[in-house]
């Protein structure tokens, strides 16, 4: 049994510490709100984010970050990718040990064209960390707290650290693999969030399984192409964290991004979809951050500029597509991963 | 313009010679039954394998073989997979010339485990033909016709040759790529099935997008791993055929071996599902080819195995699935690719 903290008690947080609470950890969930930690501590659920779900006893709640930082070394954030900055500096204020830090975010920082891990590493002084490991793969929070099966991937450059998050969260249902290439993971989990995009253009405008099967193949082909330039290894694409997550994302109804697409492609404008979800899209975000990496590391990324063309230009999607479709005959494989 | 001869007038026959008449090709497809011939010739029209579409008026059609083999050098071979050795000796009986022979089949000799080209290559002489290209990818016939936009791989030993198959294919919605690695074409195509039926197993019992996603992913590595030890370029199963093949079949319903997957987990037995059916199931054939493929080459195919012991053993499904998710923990890419 180890004591572990996870920050954040939405729907992933709370999936996440419902695996270690039952793997018999002594697991503690921090949320902003007291009237959700007493909920978590005396009804044992989490109503507004899993209905229905009866959560272990001997998961407990807390509304006070000093409190849950202090409560374990191994601390899991699950906050929203934009508050990862801001709870990263206070983990920092808050820690006088060195904390083994796990991430579950999908993204990259606008600006500063950032992983979350190298936002993590920036805000937390190396004095108070031992390692930085991603969990990130294909899994609803909802079929986890079902105990379906599902597999996750578990990466750090620290592959002890990776481990130990491995031996943590293993379970009959909870499947963890371990990967060394940081890079290739969370530069995967983020980006395919672009490709979800594009199928749900493709299936909005009407088109059938053959395009959105080509736009998914060569989406993979042109985030490896950038993956591989920054460092990842050009295998982890085709791993749980790129090719098993983009399959979810791509073929779900439930994805945000594919939704958001799919609107777009039915003829609405961004700033419509925008609207009308009421929500962060988050592939419109990592469109525009991959559309300036692959200015930055000068890689040929065709279907994430018709894609930013669609979104920031006033391109017709149907347009986008279609010129997408008549680039210049090319040899396969040299094209996916060589150019 | 080019003469060409299309053997085997279903669905994807169909299409494929309706996109090269509409290249503007002098294209003869060929049909065992006079009447479909006759209704092509007049009607322009297929009416049971492409209902309310429209064929090319320059689309000819013939049910003498003879004169189909002699009417071109480029022969597309498009008849069902089992029928292939027989087409091959036929043509082989009736050219007096070297011909291109072009294959869209998917799948694996049983008995004699041979890839669809080398079974082409036994049954014609080296005399009588240039060279053997197989056209294969992520590709509903029903859509091409509708001239949604598709991708597909032209793959061969000989790049020439494949470069040939993608001029005469190319056009504003139908978008060929070549790739010179015609093993690792043929095996993703033909062992695709069987994700496919792991997918529908998975959904089947009732587990979730996680479980699925994880089978995908899972499956495509071990494909990949049996792929590189029978010489193929891991690469290639990344690719259309491999992946994006992959993609089509698993997640649409109307897929064969999903639907006869789907019904194995809601616990019929593989007589019930066959008979039930009252066709074919490519992935249950491909599945034996593959257990024995494994063991041929020595490599792990945990899915195999426990789809062989669903399909032949008896096993449970949802105790297969089980013992799959509770194998030992592994590291992501060396499982993947390297063991």
């Amino acid at each position: 049994m180890e004591k572990i903290t996870v920050l954040g008690a939405g729907s992933w947080g709370t999936a996440i510490a419902f695996v270690l609470a039952e793997n018999g950890h002594d697991c503690l969930l921090w949320t902003r709100r007291t009237e959700q930690a007493v909920e978590i501590n005396e009804q044992h659920t989490n109503a507004a984010y899993l209905p229905g779900i009866s959560l272990p006893e001997n998961l407990h709640s807390h509304a006070d970050l000093a409190a849950a930082v202090a409560h374990a070394q191994t601390i899991v954030i699950a906050v929203p990718t934009k508050a990862i900055r801001e709870v990263c500096r206070q983990i920092e204020a808050l820690s006088n040990e060195p904390k083994l830090i796990v991430h579950v975010s999908k993204g990259i920082e606008p600006d500063s064209l950032k992983r979350i891990s190298e936002v993590i590493e920036e805000e937390i002084d190396q004095s108070k960390r031992q390692a930085v490991v991603a969990l990130s793969g294909p899994s609803h929070a909802e079929e986890v707290v079902l105990r379906h099966p599902t597999t996750i991937t578990a990466a750090s450059n620290d592959n002890e650290a990776a481990v130990r998050v491995q031996d943590l969260f293993m379970n009959q249902y909870f499947r963890v693999y371990t990967n060394d290439d940081l890079i290739g993971v969370e530069l995967g989990a983020a980006l395919k969030n672009i490709i979800a995009l594009g199928a749900g253009i493709s299936d909005g405008i009407g088109y059938g399984d053959n395009a959105k099967a080509a736009l998914i193949t060569r989406g993979l082909a042109e985030i490896t192409r950038l993956g591989v330039k920054m460092g990842a290894n050009p295998l982890t694409f085709s791993g749980l964290t790129g090719l098993g997550d983009l399959i979810v994302t791509c073929t779900s109804v439930h994805s945000r991004n594919w939704k958001a697409g799919n609107l777009l492609g039915k003829g609405q404008t961004l700033d419509e979809v925008v609207s009308g979800m009421g929500m962060v899209i988050e592939g419109v975000r990592t469109t525009k951050a991959a559309y300036r990496l692959a200015e930055k590391y000068d890689v040929s990324m065709p279907l994430t500029q018709a894609l930013y063309a669609v979104l920031f230009e006033s391109v017709h999607p149907k347009e986008a597509v279609d010129q997408l479709m008549n680039r210049m005959k090319k040899q396969e494989t040299e094209d996916i991963f060589y150019k």
